[in-house]
């Protein structure tokens, strides 16, 4: 069984923005044993539309399309997807209901013609409610294979994922188990880890499949395997991660399975009944974001301080003036001082600080830019790393955000 | 003058990475004038990359490649696009001295044989140096479509891009003149905007088109032309935002250009000789980090407390627990509290303030789920904004960030 998503819309191929829906798609899709063959985005293009339903048709069993059921005139999926099925629009009813109910609640603009037109669907359409906005999903379906359209906007085509798409298909069709697990790993590039594994990855059947992952110095090997049997697909694959891990326990750092590595740590704080500060210079609130992103941070995760002007590191963090003479802002006794005066004001178990110099110039140190310390307190003492990270400001910056997090996971794992 | 990218690589299509490549791709190449027809994402699958690069070559004429670069065994974009070619593997001499060189410099690691096998590359293809990496761009031509093979690595992809591709590119074809201009709106739905100025879009000429971009709250109207002479393409997109922008003056917001809006409030901060400093509570650090994600953040951002946890509010933000108390921590009171205390405490001209409850549950409040205060203090005075941004976290936050930025906006330009 196998899937292909099609986004619709001229702003993902000027690249105004970052077609983010087809990850979740497809991870969702993996979840439920339904693999995605391909990933297609097209213009608000009606030739084009027609000819890229009729080429996924020819290649795949699902078609999950996002995108162009706006009531403006530049949305054009509906009419074109009727087109296809050579099928005529219906007024639904229930879609009629839903609208006004939505403007009696929520909205204070007036009902327009082209708001209730939202409920104009395929007369061979099964309609998908979509309680978060006007467009409802469609599901059509031509010679075996199934359309499922859903809005662009990426919370209404989630929660009809959720709650419409996804139970659905689980419904209808018998679909094999999928398993991905990824190892997470650190300190060595993917060639030599390739080569220290060759033996491992030579014997390995062909129903497991491994691919390396790199991405700024950490190298991430996912394994995946499919079946009907959900119990045997697991123990093929943990049978082989068994003979594995003893191979790279030096630079074994956890798995990554559906958890980041902020909500490992946020998970194992949570159980250690302990909390954690964050002082962030060069990292300019990504560590923060990246904890509060997740719901339940709020249960370990007190708050941080992005010091990115040096005043703020001696006003709030307590980073006294002889230091940053003394060593320079970006310096290992800089660091460790922030750590411990965030851990300190915020009255956390733990702290992470960082302070670095992400370029493109020199900033109020003479450090060279890429240069980079990250500093742990816990309840017992407080240490630190330096780092030179490039010269390329993203690159930098994200290094040191992963960095700090995988210090902080060796921390808190390491008894 | 069309262009297809072709983004390769497994983890795209199990949703373990969102593609990031292909939307800055897209835009560096309508930069130079070229319009991409279609996105493909496509398994590291022979057959499956040989299928693609076939129907790519029939629609366009430039087909753009990242992925499938890299040292190891599920690496084999280069042996497949050497199969497409009809063409056999050489060893390209710069290349094994940029990558011993890269060993010498940098790498503490073994040179091994598969990374000096990086330096093999189809004999028919013309190289593209990768100074961020070892392996190397690739230029391929066939019956009049151009065939460019980029690393998936994406600071190695932007470099190659900007240093091999693009210039490339411009001085190899005579290339049209693209623009895109977008026009930010904050207030209304994008059914109410279309309603109002219909008469402006049916008199819009065929050359020209707009799009209705909607995200929580903002709607964007995108207007595109092109053409090969560029002053009259400017001159013909002008004129019509000329007659737009009276029609929707009571909810402009400004011009999204390249600049996002966050750039926008630096650049003007600058300009004033002005400081900024943020207070954020439901929003985690997402201020904080839309601004340091540009260089040149530190002139006028002088950084941020996240107070995630109330007792951050009161110790760091000098907010009294009388307020607290009296007014709970998601009011009016206590977010103009935290925006009047972050901006004394660092000494800041303007200070951005957010509190609220993005759920899913109730936190240290009884405020609803999706209650958010945000509160902008200037030089002179503070006042706060009261909104409700429905129940899903994501959106919560999203919305609550966006809201912040524009009122930060409209505050700086009201003059």
């Amino acid at each position: 069984m196998k899937a292909e998503i099609i986004t619709i819309g001229d702003e993902i191929l000027i690249g105004q923005i970052v077609d983010s829906n087809s990850a979740y798609i497809a991870k969702s899709l993996n979840n439920i044993g339904i693999s995605v063959y391909q990933i297609t985005s097209v213009q608000d293009d009606r030739i084009h539309i027609l000819k890229a339903l009729k080429s996924a048709q020819k290649r795949v069993d699902f078609v999950l399309m996002t995108g162009g059921l706006g009531p403006t005139k530049d949305d054009i999926t509906k009419t074109t997807l009727a087109e296809y099925f050579e099928d005529t629009l219906v007024q639904n009813t229930k879609v009629v209901e839903h609208i006004k109910n939505l403007w009696k609640k929520y909205i204070k603009q007036p009902l327009l013609q082209v708001n209730l037109d939202q409920a104009l669907v395929p007369s061979k359409a099964t309609v998908l409610m979509n309680n978060s906005g006007t467009a409802p999903g469609l599901w059509m379906e031509k010679d075996g294979t199934v359309f499922i359209s859903m809005p662009g906007v990426p919370f209404e085509m989630k929660a009809l994922m959720r709650n419409e798409v996804l139970p659905r298909l689980s419904k209808t069709f018998k679909l094999p188990f999928i398993l991905h697990k990824t190892i997470l790993t650190y300190g060595l590039g993917e060639s030599v880890i390739a080569d220290r594994i060759s033996d491992w990855e030579n014997q390995l059947p062909n129903s497991i499949k491994l691919a390396y992952l790199p991405n700024l110095g950490r190298v991430r090997l996912r394994l995946s395997s499919k079946g009907f049997d959900k119990a045997k697909v697991q123990t093929d694959i943990q049978a082989q991660i068994d003979t594995l891990l003893p191979q790279i326990s030096d630079i074994f750092v956890g798995f990554e399975d559906n958890n980041s590595i902020e909500q490992i740590i946020g998970k194992q704080l949570v159980k250690m009944g302990k909390t954690l500060s964050v002082a962030e210079s060069c990292t300019g609130g990504k560590i923060a974001s990246k904890f509060t992103a997740h719901a339940g941070a709020s249960a370990y995760f007190l708050g941080s301080v992005v010091a990115y002007d040096s005043s703020v590191k001696r006003h709030i963090l307590g980073v006294t003036s002889a230091s940053i003479q003394r060593h320079s802002v970006v310096s290992a006794e800089v660091v460790e001082a922030m750590a411990i005066g965030v851990q300190k004001q915020f009255n956390s178990d733990y702290a992470i600080a960082t302070t670095g110099n992400a370029g493109p110039t020199k900033g109020d140190s003479n450090a060279e830019v890429g240069t980079v310390y990250i500093a742990i307190a816990t309840p017992k003492t407080v240490y630190s790393q330096h780092f030179v990270f490039g010269k390329q400001r993203e690159r930098v910056v994200t290094k040191a955000v992963n960095m700090a997090l995988t210090m902080m996971q060796k921390e808190i794992f390491k008894n």
